[in-house]
């Protein structure tokens, strides 16, 4: 597909393949203001019109701009719509070595969420699915039980008790395409029941955010602190989301007081507490923080994936219900497994062992790579705070007040795609902001962790 | 899972696993009426807190009360609630062989919706998935595009252009769950339209009606009669969900001029058609009827799956879009992919002409099957009238006025589970009802054939 851009009012031309339409969207952006296709000061159009005139949706277009302006190319005011930057900065740092023009897309990419996806165990994985295929009753082949299957669910179970210390039977996990497909779920359970709040983290994913208010709650930020989101905030919420583990994203884990004093929340109001443990897995230090869910599993509500732990193409997830909540679950018109043969092949991988022996190789992986982070900036950049690297496969680079822009800017003019902290603060809080860096380690695969470890040394203060 | 329905006073025990939640309930429950356990008369709960005590889906328990209604156990009548029926009465026609109550799970399903899940292709599926999970590029394993992977986009719309004529590039085509799914996501972008009322076949799927209601639409029936759904019965429609091809259940094509004015009808008042391709390339007689979307691309949105042409549990189906529609239905929060893995499968798949062997070999053996079927009719119930077999999985059984609940009953005592007309029937038509049984025939595996055969012989009049 190439279309051209009628109301950017130039000849762009878009190519969305490789990895995805969002990148694609935002190179493209990038490569025209550089060049000066677009020139400083031209005003955008709107998310809305320019996702209308591409066919494509608003989000990816807003998430496009989102990035560009975190970059510094682009920026964003209030009443004045997204603008060209007026003047592009050169970087505040030494030239980069290649000209910046040669990084159409990006060489590396610190941005959190991805797994390094060249270490997909893709022979064992067709081993447990040959399995999977060969042994499945012809009736797993049919509509189903809306929990997704019994062998998986099982598995799971087990799983989660073993290693993250959920509590559940098989009759109480719903198999679902991961934590965003758990939230549309649980935020249409919520809304059934009456809820209309949900305290979210001041710093977090804006696409649960997102998800949440499309489905007609309204999200409250917690302030987040050393000690993880400050659950005595909760206000008349209905319902909480948090990330207990590995704070999504200033990486701490939630303090044992705030963990009991959410749960006390949840059982005095009948609140709800949606626990997303989006990499409880990954954990360096010592023993994995269990989930919150073991406290009071009438009461919290455990969200798992896969996305992390093997691969978010995938698109398997999980959701632990509380019984009363199983029902409604079902109920909603977003209730939907994946592939049973995807869901057989996971219940193999789990059964096996072979999800054991790759989390625990990934791991080690995401540790040295972790170590050698912290081992860069100790050396090069030694006034750089690093934190959140207990667990998880991301950190958090402290920055100078007023830095965070300059430093993702620079970034990009070495090839490097980083986001700031600012990127994921919640629009309406009033916890002052912070300068950093959120690193995720986990990306690149391991011929380019070099070069992006250097790309990122460069475009440190 | 044994739950005791402390709603129903009686010590049942439900074991949800083999082919479903609802079969399970549903073969529960008339077990319980047969030996007596529930009294006839006896009031049973309503859904809803049936549904609550086992902590199933609403729904589940409605379908398994109505499949119960159209056998003849239990009785539904207007403000007096589910109850069992009065008389149980016994089979109009000879004795069973086998007594009843060796029959706690139906021997023979006759019921439609499902194909002949043994006669899967596992091993050309397998082989596809290995090439698939091989070739992949690691970038396949990430978010990705919300559209679905490009290489199944590219093959789907080859494919349905070659075999049923529809018009679309890849970009224009989302896949996803099916063809329910793909009813959820256009629910959304209908109402973020200002749509509020869908017109839908008199006949016709419950499971999509309440799909769409629950959405916040309303959906008005179209009468259905020999030359398919009365497109001139509109009314102020903003869209209309059609079976064009071969309707369900009632097994007719749309007539030509029906098919003309519906189109006609979109573009006059830029109302969308929704077209439910789902068993399109099973066409027995002459050529397939080619899908209305190619008339006319911009007004037309079809919706395919690979649930009847492979098996429902792969969760694969795909949506055409007009291009203008694109953006929003990505923008819909219920906008999800299927795991890529299956989707570089499916492509490989399409790709191979793996698909076309597998369609080839089951529409010459389902066509087999529909031959044994109607020549068994005319020999054994020449009075019994077979119409809608130029296609599909199904077909409909004419029978005389009155009798259709008493034959869906007499086929309960056979062991066959089959459905009557009537369940398909839009609650608020005013059209005639007729009785009628819908028989399909791509469930049974080959050696439970003949003997599904013989039973459904033995419960016509």
């Amino acid at each position: 597909m190439a279309e051209t851009w009628a109301t950017l009012g130039v000849d762009l031309h878009l190519e969305p393949t490789g990895p995805g339409l969002r990148r694609g969207l935002t190179d493209a952006l990038r490569e025209a203001v550089r060049t000066g296709r677009l020139t400083p000061g031209t005003r955008l159009p709107s998310s809305r019109s320019l996702a209308a005139d591409l066919g494509i949706a608003r989000n990816t277009v807003a998430d496009a701009y989102a990035d560009l302006v975190a970059e510094g190319w682009l920026t964003a005011r209030q009443g004045s719509g997204t603008r060209v930057a007026e003047r592009v900065a050169a970087p505040a740092h030494p030239a980069p070595a290649r000209r910046p023009a040669e990084h159409a897309r990006p060489a590396y990419d610190l941005r959190p969420g991805t797994p390094d996806l060249s270490s997909f165990p893709r022979t064992e994985w067709l081993r447990a699915a040959r399995r999977a295929v060969t042994a499945a009753p012809h009736g797993a082949l049919g509509y189903g039980d809306g929990r997704g299957r019994p062998e998986l669910r099982s598995a799971l179970a087990g799983y989660l008790a073993r290693v993250r210390g959920v509590r559940t039977g098989a009759e109480n996990l719903l198999v679902c395409g991961g934590v965003a497909h758990g939230l549309v779920l649980l935020a249409g359970v919520l809304r059934a029941r009456g809820v209309h709040t949900v305290a979210v983290e001041a710093y977090g994913l804006h696409v649960h955010r997102d998800l949440l208010t499309r489905a007609g709650l309204r999200t409250i930020p917690l302030p987040v602190d050393g000690r993880g989101a400050d659950t005595g905030a909760l206000g008349d919420a209905g319902a909480v989301l948090l990330t207990p583990a590995h704070q999504f994203p200033t990486g701490v884990p939630l303090h044992p007081e705030r963990r009991a004093a959410v749960v006390d929340w949840a059982h005095r109001t009948g609140g709800l507490v949606l626990e997303d443990d989006y990499d409880g897995e990954f954990r360096y230090d010592r023993q994995p923080v269990g989930a919150l869910q073991g406290l009071d599993p009438e009461h919290v509500v455990y969200l798992g994936t896969a996305s992390k732990s093997l691969a978010p193409g995938l698109r398997l997830g999980w959701v632990v219900l509380p019984p009363s909540l199983v029902g409604d679950a079902l109920d909603d018109p977003a209730s939907r497994t994946p592939g049973v043969l995807d869901q057989l092949t996971l219940a193999q991988f789990l059964g096996s062992g072979a999800y054991d022996r790759h989390v625990r190789s990934a791991r080690l992986r995401y540790r040295r790579r972790r170590d050698a982070l912290v081992a860069a900036l100790a050396e090069h950049a030694p006034d750089v705070g690093v934190t959140g690297i207990a667990a998880g496969l991301h950190a958090v680079l402290q920055l100078p007040p007023g830095t965070e822009q300059q430093v993702v800017r620079a970034a990009a003019w070495h090839g490097l795609a980083v986001h700031g902290l600012s990127m994921f603060r919640h629009p309406h809080t009033t916890v002052a902001p912070r300068d950093a860096l959120v690193v995720g380690y986990g990306t690149p695969p391991d011929h380019a962790w070099t070069g992006a470890l250097d790309a990122l040394r460069r475009a440190l203060p």
